[in-house]
């Protein structure tokens, strides 16, 4: 078992200096990457910059931006048994990226950034996905939260959402709910992220036996 | 001897979730923080999110915000004896930050973020200054950098300016100019942030004293 995970932000630059990123520490993804070798198979970490170490054992690979994110889980994604996203990646980034430090000046403000869509890593990996392969999205929603998340199964193919809030960027505990992919909720917890990522790690032996035995 | 430090980036959320924010570590103010102790005197440290430690025997206040990094600055510097402004404060923030997350549309692409200037904090603390008190400015530059740290001197009322550059972020070393308030190049050092941090203290000191012999 082979598993492909995202985790932590990426930062998204206007300028040498200044980025657009989020607090997501990592801490999801490593829980998630130790749950995998209690289970004896291989984690495949690819983290955008986070202060946490990953469990020894585990496979990482450091990006810094959404767009080196994809291109490093794209080359990996081949490989594995599935992927989950539990990435925070900036799914905004600006139109151009000023070659110098932008300097403050009265006349200049205020100060117009266009922010334009990065590519949907998930949604990008779900396009060359096989039939044996698998993907977990995480959603971070702050309003209509279960509309949101079973919008999110559709346009990453994804075989289950886990569904969570701002109260777990950071922070030890999360309160999440796993949806599968007909939109039926299969578990609520409340938990530490090393017990949410083992949660996680039965539906995935779960779906995976399935499908074994439909095949 | 009293000296308030501030260190680290501060963030400026959009919604919830993402914020503006830059990859400084906090590791110079915490360079100065030790350099401090190591003279006998007690560094007042106001940070913003860092994953690195302060010495111990540092008095450090938490902070998220440049707004909330310029009121407890502000509540401290009286009781110091000068300040030095290590941080990178995020000078830029949203004009309105969205209540929920933002969320991706077609539609609505690009985004349009405006930005508004900060306020800057060595600045605000000029006004109150009495003239036993000194201020210490860092300036990161990528262009004209002598210009706009001389600059920077006038607005902020500096009585010496570090420069540096963006290869200095999240560095374990660092390449400055110490510049005084007349616009002369007084030292120019490669160094660890810990040697880097010894020197600006010595330069403290040194106009510290001419200024006892001046009154």
């Amino acid at each position: 078992m082979r598993i492909l995970i995202t985790s932590g932000p990426t930062r998204q630059y206007l300028d040498p200096v200044r980025y657009l990123s989020n607090a997501s520490s990592g801490r999801m993804g490593a829980a998630l990457a130790l749950a995998v070798l209690e289970r004896g198979g291989m984690p495949v970490v690819v983290s955008g910059p986070v202060g946490i170490d990953y469990p020894e054992g585990a496979e990482v690979h450091r990006v810094e931006t959404t767009v080196e994110m994809l291109e490093a889980a794209r080359s990996l994604f081949g490989e594995c048994d599935g992927v989950i996203g539990a990435a925070a990646p900036c799914d905004f980034q600006p139109e151009t990226v000023a070659r110098e430090k932008i300097a403050k000046h009265p006349d200049r403000t205020p100060y117009r950034l266009q922010l334009v869509e990065t590519p949907d890593i998930l949604a990008e990996l779900a396009k060359t996905k096989r039939a044996d392969q698998w993907i977990i999205a995480f959603a971070l929603e702050t309003e209509d939260s279960y509309r949101h998340a079973v919008e999110k199964i559709r346009k990453k193919g994804a075989d289950l959402v886990v569904l969570n809030g701002p109260a777990s960027i950071d922070a030890v505990t999360t309160d999440v709910s796993l949806i599968d992919s007909r939109g039926r909720i299969r578990a609520e917890l409340h938990d530490t992220k090393e017990q949410v990522a083992r949660a996680i790690l039965r539906h995935i032996a779960a779906f995976d036996a399935c499908r074994t035995n439909v095949d």
